[in-house]
């Protein structure tokens, strides 16, 4: 059974979205087992009693606009993400999916979970909305602002890893986000990270890829700082949130655009969904013991529900234990 | 009158496409003089006679897939773009505006028109394309990968200068690109960056700006370092290419899209040219002692003939020997 705890308090639309998730998932998936965290009484409302689900009463939740979940995930233990975090900690679940905030659930997995013995650095990894057929995989985008090639290099590896297991495509080609393609381009960190990839035999190494590139590349993974990833996720939704802006004015201008639209209206529907997060789920933090998944904190039931099969995935699929035995071999050589 | 070297060689669709934009220019404004550097046969077929043009002869080019145009530009005086280049060292032009490959353009103005007194670093600013009303600065781009705070201090200066003296807009707003809004976010470069932007009297600083409004903000500047601005740039053309594909794929997928489209198309089109480099002009070399407007290597006449009126506007604006004045308050301060 792949066992999961799940944080219903967190997230813009907890916890009827995330219950409503919960409800989704557990009818999907026959191997899943449950522990809920949240408001015993909101969640016995919404949820049938199922053997595979259990409840665990925590109602106290961090303010989505909290500014510092920090120290507020330091101070009160009695927090649905805390205690869900504990649960994986004391391994009586195997991973946690939680919509609460970024920085709250990456410092809890690392204050709570605690990291892999041997990495260095834990990461914040999206998945990129589909285009040409590919879900792309973008590391780091926010957990190390600041970081050495070594830790980077780890980081492809986990990536590497989280990618074969939960897809089953052999051998995921990894790309090193950089401002030219050619070998020496960069600063100092990049050539050196380059040079890590490209003797590592835990990685399938492309070579550098501009970002002009990032949904087109035939890459499966992309890989930088937590800087320079933060900068790159959050330009492409900046740059498409702006475009949809400009076509909906666009084609509001008169009445041939507004004619328009009614005959291509499910087209624009089917194209919106096509960079909408709730496809694919969240993103994992890499680097902890245990597979914590942050989904959107806007997330629907449906996006939810997806957030879960990924951690399913990922646990089916043996990933820490994979990365734990890769790391041993990395000691060792 | 404005006096401008033209780069009759360099770009993609050179030399038909510049001199149809020189012949638009030219009629266009009555106070611009150029002098043209390339293969007189074919200027003078395309060009009519005139008081305000000048012809030298210059065939040599650089290709634009040239992988070192660095060592080509050092090795080949006879280059088109370098004898317009030295026409600026010579003072017997205010500028130049050329389409050629950007690092050669970058290290030709370096090497040959040089660094203004007292600016540390060159820096590369394209004008990000039309939202809200607004055409913001992004700066630098490309010319340095690492750099220390003071520099881009110095950057956010010469934008100011150059916002303010080409739009007559007083004052423009400075945003500082990081990974979150709060003071304190970032790496130590974005902490002291910060504090410089806050302490300097001659930039209107807004504060931290996440890309992910990048093209919503109310900045008219957006400052950050070589490394970062390039993959911000990168990822924006990345998305918006994907962005475009994928709309057109939906549209085309059944009878309703392609009937909408018959509708919208011009609705489509305009949105499009929103996203077109033309109109913009291009990117400005800012550190170097006169006006270098680096056009798009793919321009059109039409985008040339805009890249020679944006220089055109810095020279009118007194661009250079404004800053050159607060390089020397700078000193003294």
């Amino acid at each position: 059974m792949v066992k999961l705890a799940i944080d219903v308090m967190g997230g813009d639309f907890a916890p009827q979205e995330i219950l409503k998730g919960v409800n989704q998932a557990i009818a999907a998936y026959d191997d899943l087992e449950l522990t809920l965290f949240g408001d015993k009484t909101i969640i016995s409302q919404m949820v049938q009693s199922n053997p595979r689900l259990k409840i665990v009463h925590a109602p106290e939740k961090i303010d989505m606009g909290e500014k510092d979940p920090i120290t507020v995930i330091r101070k009160n233990k009695q927090l649905s993400l805390v205690q869900a975090l504990q649960a994986v900690r004391d391994q009586q679940c195997d991973g946690l999916v939680t919509a609460g905030p970024t920085q709250g659930v990456i410092v809890g997995a690392h204050l709570i979970v605690r990291r892999i013995r041997g990495m260095k650095r834990v990461a914040l990894c999206p998945v990129l909305p589909l285009f040409g057929g590919k879900n792309r995989l973008l590391l780091d985008v926010g957990a190390n602002t600041e970081i050495r090639p070594e830790h980077i290099l780890q980081h492809a590896i986990f990536a590497s890893v989280y990618y074969q297991e939960t897809t089953k495509i052999k051998e995921p080609l990894v790309g090193l986000i950089n401002i030219g393609t050619e070998p020496g381009k960069g600063r100092e960190q990049e050539k050196e990270v380059f040079q890590l990839l490209t003797n590592s035999p835990h990685v399938h190494f492309y070579g550098n890829v501009e970002p002009k590139e990032l949904l087109t590349t035939p890459c499966d993974i992309l890989i930088t700082d937590g800087f320079s990833g933060n900068l790159v996720m959050k330009t492409m939704e900046g740059t498409a949130k702006a475009l949809g802006l400009a076509l909906k004015e666009e084609i509001g201008r008169n009445l041939m655009g507004k004619i328009g639209y009614l005959f291509m209206k499910n087209n624009l529907k089917r194209f919106k969904a096509r960079l909408s997060p709730d496809e694919v789920g969240g993103a994992v933090v890499f680097g902890v013991d245990g597979i914590i998944v942050k989904a959107h904190g806007s997330s629907n039931g449906y996006a939810f529900s997806r957030a879960i099969h990924q951690a399913r995935l990922a646990i089916l699929g043996n990933v820490i234990a994979i990365m734990k035995e890769k790391l041993v071999v990395e000691e060792d050589e």
